[in-house]
C-alpha cells in the first residue's frame, strides 16, 4: 500500500475564518469557552504569522450572530472580508467563491479552515471545497458546536470526504517546518506564548534565566 | 480522490413523519424526554417552514400507540396522512408508497425522515427507501428508541446502506442555504427560538439591546 | 428519633425569580439548554399556577445580561419586579428586601427560589435569606451555572446553611398537595403537559383513548 | 450505490433455540438476569407466535448445563429437540444439521438464532450457517455471555461474516410486518405485554381508559 | 458502643402499595422497565406471601395515571383499596390514614412501602409516617422516578428522617426469617423463581438433577 | 437553626499572589494550561480592580521556579513584593508576615489567596493564616498542582481548617456586590471580557447590537 | 486525641463460614466468579491455618442452595456444622447461637465472618452479633451479592453498627502478626500461594532461584 | 473556630522505611511501577537529605519478600535496620519498638512512614503508633497495595485514627521549610531532579540557559 503525505505548504495554502462570531460563540459548547476563544484568535493569527492569503467571512453579522472579535479583524485589515448576508455555506456566496478562486489562481490549492458551528459552517464549506478539488485542512481546535457528539459526527463526515482534520499545533508546525525559516522562531515564539502558555512560560523562564538567573546548584 | 457533495435540496426533498405518536413516545428512552419532544415538533415544523411535501403516517393510532401530537397535525393539515392500520414498515403500505412516489414524480428523490423507534420505524423505512433508489437523510435527533445502544446500532445499520445520518441543525441549514431565501430568516428565526433556545435567547437579547439597550461600557 | 416534616405550604410560601435573563442564560452550561429553558419557564409558572406572591428581579437588564424572557414577565404582570441596577445579591437591594419582607408580613416565611448562576445569584440570596430567618427551598432544576462541579459545590454550600434543595416536581407536588384543590388538576395538568412531556403525552393519549380509542384487544 | 434490503420473511425463516439451559444461564452475566430470562422466553415464543419451524438443542443437559426452561419446551412440544451429547458447535451434530437442512428444503434459508454463550454457542453455529449459505439473523437480546465486552466482540465477529445482529423488537417486527396479519396484533400484543412492559402497560392503560376512563381535562 | 437491631417483623408490619399505576410507570426511568415491572409485582406479592395487612392506594386512577396492574389487585382482593381522588401524599387522605391507623392498632407499627415516583409518592408518605412515629422501611427496588440522581437524593432525604432503605431481597428475608415457617420455603421458592431468576433456575436445575441427572464425572 | 453568612468585604480583604511563577506553572497539571494562565492573571487583576491591598511573593525566583509573569507584576508595581529566598510557607518569612500584619492593622482580616502548588504553597500558607486568626478565602480556580486528586485533597485539608474554597466568579462577585460601585461595571466588564469570554462576547455582541444592529425580525 | 487500636487476636477470635454454598454462589455477581471462589476458600482456610474455632453453617443445603464446597468442609471436619433447615439469620438458630456462645465462653468475643449474600446472610448475622456485644470483623472479599450497589449499601449498614469491614489480606495479617508464630510462614506461605498468586509466584521464583538459579549478570 | 497547624518539624521527626522490599514490590499495583520505585527511593532519601533519624525494617527478607533495594540500604548504612523475622506489624517487634522509643527520647515524637502494603504494613504500624501517642504522617505516594480501592480504604482508616496522609512533595516541603536551610536547595534540588522530573528538567534547562543559553527572542 503506497501512501502520499499531503502536507500543508505555506506557499500553497490559504486560510479561511468562517463565522467565528461573538454571538455564534455561545453555541459552541463542546469546548471550555476560554479555550475556544484562544483557539479562534490563534487560527486567525496563524495566517498573519505565515502571510497566508486569508479570507474572513461572517454570516448576517448585524443580527444576533454578532460581529467577529475585533482582535480577529485587526489582524487582517487587508483581507477580503465577505460579509454574507444570507448564504449558510460560504461557497454559495459568489464573492467568497471568487475570493477563494482568485487565491487559488496564484497556485494555492490548500485550504485551512475553521468555523462555528462545526457541523454546519465548517462542514458544509469543507465538503464544497472538496467537491471543487481543493485539499482541505480543518483546524478542529478552532471549530465548535453544540456538543461533543455532534462535533465528532461532523468530523467523521468531513474525513469521509477526504478532509484532513488537524489540531492547531499540527497546522502551525506543518506551516513552519523549520524554526530557522522566516517565519520561524522569531514569529512563532510570540504566537506560542499567547496560545500555548505551557510553551510560552517555558520560553519566558528560559530568557529570564539568561538575563538574571542564578544557577540552581543542581 | 474525487468527491461529490450530495446535499439536501428543498426543491428535491420530501419529509416523512413516522410514528411520532404519543404512546410510542414512552418507548423512546435514549434521550431526555423534554428534548425528545422538542425534536419531534421541530422535525415536523421543518417541513412546514420549507414547504416540503410532507407525509404523516401513524401505526394503529386508535390503539395504545396513540395519536400524533396535535401540534404536529396542526402543522400539516393538507398533508397526506396515512393511518396505517397494520404495516410496520410504512413502505409496505400501498397508500404510503403511492404518496411517496407521487411526490417523487414531481422531481423529489430526497427523503428526510425520523420516527419512533429508530431501529424499527425509522430503519425499516430508510432501508426500503434506499432499496428503491432514494437519497435518504435520517434526522437522528428526532428518532428515539429503547436505549442508546439500540440507537447506535440502528444508525450504523442505516449508514451501511448509504443513509446519511444528520443532526436537526444540519438538516435545517442544508434546507435553508441562504437566510435571505424564502423560507429564510423570517421563517427560521422563530423556529430556532423554539427549538434551539441558546440561539433564540441570543436573538431576543440582541433585539432587546437594539430597542432598549444601554452600552455595557466595555 | 423524632422527626418533623417541614413541607412547602402554598399559603406560607413566596417564589423568587432571580436573574433568569436571556443573556445570563448563556452562562448556564451544566444542563442541556433546551431543558434549562423549560425549567426557567416552569419555575415562573409554578408561582402563577399557585397564586404565590412572586417577585421578579433582574440584574442590569438593559446591559448584556439581557431581559427576562417575555414569557416569564407575561406570567407575572402584577408582581413586584425589582430591576436591580447594581446589587449582585438581591438581598442587598432595599426594594427587593422590602418586597420580600412585605410578603413575609402576610404570614409567608417560606421562600422558593432559583436563578442564574447557581453559585452567585441563587446561593448568595439563599444564604442571606437563611441568615434572615426564612425557610428556603432551592429549585435545583431551575438554577444553572458554568459546570456541574460548580453547581454541586453551590448546592452543598446552601445545604450546609439549612437550605432544602429540591427538584421541580417535588416543589410542584408539595405546593399542590391535592389534585382537587384549586389550584389542582385543572391548573397542573397543562403545566405538566408543557414541562414533563412524559406525563403530558400520557394524559393526551389517555384522553384520546376515551374519545376515539379502540380496544387493543390485549 | 445500490442496496438490497434483505429482511426476515416468516415464510422463509426458521428459529433455533441454542443451549438456553438453566445451568448455562448462570454464565450469562452481560445482562440483568431478570431481563435475560425474559429475552430467552421471548425468543422461543416468537417462533410459537409466528409458527416458525423451530429446532431446540441442548448440550449435555443431564449434566450441569441443566435442562431448557420448562416454559421453552412447553412452547414447542413437536419441534425437533436435538440433545447433543458432545458437540459444542451444533452444526457439528449430524442430527442437528439434518434437522436444519430438512427445514431448508421446505424453502426456508433464513435462520434466526440465539444462545448461551454468545461467543460460543451462538457465534460458532452462526458462522457455520453462513458458510453453509444461510441468511443468519442473530437476536442479540436473547444471547448472553460472561460480560459485555465478550458479547460485543462476538457480535462483531458475526457481523464480519454477514450475520445481521438485531434486537428482539426488530426481529419481531420484521416477522410480523403487519399488525392485521395472522399472526398480528392478536398474537403480538400479549407477547409485548409480557416482554416489553413499557408497551404492555401502555396498552393496558389505553384499554382501561376506554372502558372506565375520565377525561383528564387537559 | 451498643447497638439495637431493629428488624422487620411480619407480625408487626404492614405493607403499602403506593401509586404503582400503569400510566405513572412510564415516568420511572431510573431502572430498566422490565426489572421495574417485576419489582412492582414482587412488592405486592410479598404482602400476599406473608399475609401482611396491605393497603393499596392509587391517585386519580381513571385519569392518565391509570389503574394498578391487574396482577397487583388480584393479589389483594380484600385489602383496603384507597382510590385517592386528589391527595398526592397518601397520608393526607383521611381514609388512607384511618386504614393505616386501624392496622397500627392491631399492634403493627412497621410500614413497608414503595411507589412511583420515589421523590414524591414514596418520600412524601414516608416522611409523614416517620413524623407520625412509625418505623418505615422503603423497598428501594420497587420505587422509581425520573432519573438516578433524583432517586438517590430522595433516598438520602428519607434516610435523614430515619427511614430504612432496603432491597427487595432483604425485605423478603427479614420477613421470612425461617424457611420452615409458614410462609417459608413453600411460599417463597415460587416467589424467588418469578422475581430472582438466577435463584429460580438454580432451583429448577437442582430438581432436574435429582430426577434425571447424570454425574458430570468431575 | 441559625446561620451567619460570612462574606468577603472589599474593605476588609487583602489578596495574596503566592508563587504563580513561570517555572512552577509547569507543575500545575490539574487544569488546562490555557485556563490556568487566565486564572492566574485574573487572580492578580482582581486585586487591581478592587484596590485590595496586595502582596506578591515568589520563591527563589532567579532559580528554576522562574519569575512571576510580567503581566502580574505590571498590575501591582507598588505592592509589597516579597521575594522569598528560602521559605516555602510564606508565613515563615518575616517580611511577608509583617506585610500581612501591616495590612491587617488597617482593619483587614480577610485574606484571599491562590498559588502553585495548591498542596504546598496555597495550603501551607492558608493553614498558617487560619492559625493566626484570619478569615481565609482560597480561590480554587487560581491554584494548581500535580493532579486533580492532590488538588481535591488539599482543598479538603483547607476546608477542614475553616478555609472557604470558592470559585473565581464567586470571589469577584462577593467583592463587587454592586455593579454601580466603584469598582463596579466599569472595572469588572473588561475583567470578565478577558477571563470569562462567554460573558465578554455576550457584552461585546450586546454593544455591537446597539451601535450597529439590525433587528433579527424574530 | 486518644485512639485505641482494636485488632484481631487469634486467641480471642472465632471464624464463621456463612452459607458459602455452591448454589448460592451463582447469586454473587459483584465480583469476578474466579476471584469469588478463591475468596471463599481462603476465608475457610484462614481458620484452619490459625486454628480458630470455626463454625460452618448452611441454609437448606439439600435444596438448590447446594452444599458447601467440599474443600471448605474438608478443612474443618471437627467444626460444629450447623445445617440450618430454615433460619435465614444464623443467630436465630439455637444450635448456631449456642455454638457461638460456647466458643465465646472460652474467652473469644471477636467474630470474623463472611457469607453469601452480603446484604442478607452476612449483614443480618453481623447486626445480631453486634447487638449481642461481639466485636465483629466482616471479611468483605469473601462476601458476595447481586451487584456492587447492594454490596456497598450492606457494608455501610454494617459499619454503621460498628462492624469492621476488612480485606482478606488484612484479616490474615492481623491474625498472624508474626511470621515465626505458629501459625506463621510455614502455614501462611502455602495459603498466599493459593490465594494471592502475585505473592505465590514470587515465592516460587525465589525458591527456584535458590535451587537452580544462575545470576542474571545485572 | 480556632485551629492549630501541626506541621512536620525536622527536629522532631523520625522516618520509617517499612517493608519496601523487592519482592513485596510486586504486590503494589495501585501505581505505575516506575513511579512506585521512584517514590520508594525518594522516601528513603528524604531522611538522608534531612538527617532524620531513620529506621529500616523488613519482613522475612531472605524469603520471597526479598531484600530492600540496595539503593535504600546504601542511603542509611548507620540506621538501625530491624530485620523482622516475623512480626507483620513492626510495632510488635521489641527491637523496632525500642529503636523508635530511643529516638523518641531525643525529643522526636513525629513519625513519617511508608510501606508495602498500605493496608497492612503501613496501616497496622500507623495505628499502633497513634495508640502509643505519636504524631503520624503517612507518605501516601510511597505506600502501595493491591488496588486503588484498598489504598483508599486504608488511608481512610488511618485518617480516622488521626494520621495525616500527605503527598511526598508536601512531606518534603514541610521538612525543608526554607530553601536556604541546611538541608535546603543544595540538598533538595538533586532530590527533586531525581523524583519530580517536571521540576528537575525545569532546573536543568534553567541552568543550561544560564551557562549556554541563547535568548529565545520572545
Amino acid at each position: 500500500m503506497s501512501f502520499t503525505y499531503n502536507r500543508i505548504d505555506k506557499d500553497k495554502a490559504m486560510l479561511l475564518v468562517v463565522d467565528h462570531q461573538e454571538g455564534l460563540f455561545q453555541l459552541a459548547r463542546d469546548q471550555n469557552p476560554t479555550v475556544m476563544k484562544q483557539h479562534i484568535l490563534a487560527h486567525a493569527e496563524l495566517a498573519k504569522v505565515f502571510g497566508l492569503p486569508t479570507i474572513l467571512t461572517t454570516s448576517a453579522e448585524t443580527g444576533p450572530n454578532g460581529p467577529l472579535p475585533a482582535e480577529v479583524i485587526a489582524l487582517h485589515p487587508e483581507a477580503p472580508f465577505i460579509k454574507r448576508n444570507g448564504e449558510v455555506n460560504a461557497w454559495d456566496n459568489p464573492d467568497f467563491k471568487a475570493a477563494v478562486e482568485a487565491i487559488a489562481q496564484t497556485g494555492r490549492n490548500q485550504v485551512i479552515l475553521a468555523g462555528i458551528t462545526t457541523d454546519v459552517c465548517t462542514a458544509f464549506l469543507a465538503l464544497s471545497l472538496r467537491e471543487a478539488g481543493f485539499s482541505v485542512f480543518a483546524n478542529s481546535d478552532a471549530s465548535g458546536t453544540f456538543n461533543a457528539k455532534t462535533a465528532s459526527e461532523a468530523n467523521d463526515r468531513m474525513r469521509a470526504a477526504g478532509v484532513q482534520v488537524l489540531s492547531l499545533f499540527a497546522v502551525a508546525c506543518e506551516l513552519m517546518r523549520d524554526w530557522r525559516n522566516t517565519p520561524g522562531a522569531t514569529q512563532l515564539l510570540p504566537f506560542f506564548d499567547k496560545y500555548l502558555p505551557e510553551y510560552g512560560f517555558l520560553a519566558r523562564a528560559h530568557d529570564a534565566a539568561i538575563q538574571n538567573g542564578t544557577q540552581s546548584g543542581l
